[in-house]
């Protein structure tokens, strides 16, 4: 009995939430989504120097509260799922148990730098954000178009790095360490830079020869950066026309009304109505 | 009587500032852009320091022109509109009221840094060419193209930021202060700055790890540059191509021969022969 | 007679000179091409510093040859041609001229500066290269591809320079000087730079505000950048299709009208109406 | 005798080196995969300066091991093959010999930038990834893809580099040498790297006319990126789209024959034939 009751408020508790139909499961959802958006700025903020001491002391306050909010929504997700051990262990149990306890860790560890790294797992919290995006249609296309061109542009991708190798190492041996080439995976690094056209500019070449072979470098990157493109292009303009016309199994239907039985849409070339069997006279047809 | 003749000026102005049909309409929209693109380039030489004084003075005279031309425009569109707090209170209504003030302004406003200010708002008249360009069809094309896609790029963007904030959180910790990437706010405009492959080069990686990271990145944004860009081709393909199978005017036909005069592909709902208006039995149907 | 044989060598001239079928024709493409190359090569090795002095010399007397072959090719083209008016005052007549005389005018003209410049001209050769790649398909198809898209584009620059002027004002208040922003102008330049995914860094936001506006303006020109794209796309993939009416398995259906079972759509080629075997008399036709 | 069991292991040898389908040829194509990925990186970890001595000695032994496995699978590939010479001098026997001699050579050649230059041969191996590569259908799609749209992008490319020559030489004569605009190649350069949209920042255009045209460079180089996007785009969705038959004014044409005139091609909904009129009785279709 007591436990119905208990299942009760589980259950009650399961659809505020793991779902968004209920006004109150809306606005968990609201909140949370507010909740993560702001402990993600306090995070930022926090690693800003030479704000006023009294912030810092704020934003400690602001994170308590949060981690509390965290922990309890942790422990509800848990006891209200039926396998826990699924929700655990599940890239978003995962997320939610990292980003949860670092406030809890820093009091065990110690050494300011291990301290930094752990404070920043707090910003897993964004991907949080994607549980919640769920709602969006639009997401799932884009994650299904991305999917589906994944092989190919992990290929181009590939070939890229392979492209940035070779020339990276030619700029290596042409340029040398004065123009700040001072080995294979920088000069790779720098080829990286350039064919994915970012173009920093702290490494750039100064030799005529080395100039020459950047410029081929970007304007190679230049055509290729096409490549992927058009593969996403193509594969999003199939995944949105689902029939396509191109089988001859399709002829197009005019507007002509049959007088016997009134069945519109009949194929041009139609000399019988398909639904009474009725001859189609030219002066039968009345267009629509 | 006096109003009647009142309604006809009136009407008479409201065709000449409203539309562009009639010679002097277009007459006025020439002019206004005249003034449009010469008041905006008045405002951004007069920012330019170091240029001989006769020439600011020239400015000043000219924006007095300009100003007092656009202070009879706007009262005009108020008096000569049926419901003027509409066109007040409109988006270009609020960009011709903000635009013209500037320099009325100036005589009650005091202090270098607000005046500065206060002239710049002059450059919102670059937004009434926006109410010319409304008679060229590609314009309201494009416009129509960028909303149909704007809810697939704005998740798109969104993605792009999740990712910006957590590698950003990553080089903050990689590399730290002394490479520039003093906070994670930092640090995220940096990832930003890379994604879009801008790279400005004011903070580069040093470490090779950050350097590391920074391919990934790069790469990263070098894939997913193709997504907006696919989805807005697809969007525009699509927009071009208003034939499509969900097109009522197409049906599918199946491969059933009529018994009786051999006629091919019947549609799906075909109760008799469109040839030969022989009745199509069940049993008549053979696939082939 | 003689006037005959004249205009016997003057054809033949202009066979060699403006067509390209004959060998000869082609051999005289192929000279003209290597000489414009190596001629552009010549005027950028020229203007490095520091080379040999002999290397000058040898340019120099490398820029004769080819000033009094292109001379005596301008002389040729005007002489051969049926118009030599029209030739002359033609872009490439112009383009023929302008790239001719700079060594004729370098003994007229004094004042290094101007000099410089009229070397300069002599670049202008590489639009000839132009001219001799009239023969290649795909220039053709190129050229109408970015015609087609023009306006299109064009609107869309358009409405980038808007979101320049805009942003970049707002940069230049926001930045101010210590940063480079040192006048709107500057910063609207530095706003194209940064919306194009160009970013040289020389200018670059230093203060928080700042960056955060830089970092909206990548984004949006991160979005933005795919419209262009995508109408470039869409317009080739549907100049792409008329290619597919070569395809023999499909023919074009013209709107001619059957008198006698009123069958429309037949192909042009038709004889007999298809539907009902009756002849299809010119008299017949009617044009629907 | 002894021949054929020479066959006979030479033959089991050839599958295992030059086919994938038995475990043994997946084995071998893995662990030479393991083997070029190791090597790479060796020679990248080899250029740079300050590691700990031992780790130079550890790789050195490594290469020697990695050496000596690419000598046997070398000999190995030519005493199996066939014809020996087809290979040896086939794209991917030169690029195996090549990366397989570098540590020979050391003993041979003498000075350290001809050995630096060897020991950099070892990373074509990366393009022996490419020979396993073969078994991903993407990659050949991919190439299939790059291949239907060169031409067009060659084409698009060399008009870019026109626009570069041009407006390199009118930069160089505007900047000057003082902005780094040294001579007319080096502004070239800088050219391509703003079109590019890479825009490295080590020169830039500091007078207000050079930013004003290197403006409308990168606005033309912004619109211009869609070009090349464009056609990969189209010729992707074209290899994913054989035909259109969008346009109802386009029929397809079986292959029946008339056997009275023998005209081919009819309309699938043809009862007679358009060239003669004679009936199409379904036994009289002749299918070609």
């Amino acid at each position: 009995m007591g436990k119905r009751i208990n299942n009760g408020w589980r259950n009650k508790l399961y659809t505020i939430i793991y779902e968004a139909d209920t006004p109150l499961g809306k606005l968990f959802d609201v909140l949370l989504l507010v909740l993560i958006v702001v402990s993600v700025i306090f995070v930022m903020v926090e690693s800003i120097r030479g704000l006023p001491p009294y912030l810092y002391e704020w934003l400690y306050y602001g994170e308590w509260v949060i981690t509390i909010f965290f922990t309890f929504e942790y422990i509800a997700r848990i006891i209200t799922v039926k396998k826990p051990s699924i929700y655990i262990f599940s890239f978003y149990g995962i997320i939610d148990f990292l980003s949860t306890i670092p406030l809890y860790l820093s009091f065990i560890l110690v050494g300011s730098n291990v301290l930094l790294a752990v404070r920043a797992l707090r910003l897993l919290r964004v991907f949080r954000i994607l549980k919640i995006t769920r709602y969006i249609g639009e997401a799932n296309k884009l994650t299904k178009a991305l999917k589906d061109s994944r092989p190919k542009i992990l290929v181009f991708l590939f070939a890229v790095l392979i492209i940035a190798i070779i020339s990276g190492t030619l700029m290596y041996l042409v340029e040398g360490e004065e123009s700040g080439f001072v080995s294979i995976p920088v000069s790779v690094y720098w080829c990286i830079v350039t064919l994915t056209t970012v173009g920093f500019g702290d490494i750039a070449p100064i030799t005529p020869l080395g100039q020459f072979i950047a410029a081929i470098i970007m304007i190679m990157g230049y055509g290729i950066i096409a490549v992927p493109t058009g593969i996403v292009s193509a594969e999003y303009v199939k995944s949105t026309k689902p029939k396509d016309v191109n089988d001859p199994d399709y002829v197009h239907l005019n507007t002509q009304l049959c007088r016997n039985c009134g069945a519109k849409k009949h194929r041009d070339d139609a000399d019988y109505c398909h639904r009474c069997g009725n001859h189609l006279h030219p002066e039968d047809i009345i267009n629509t």
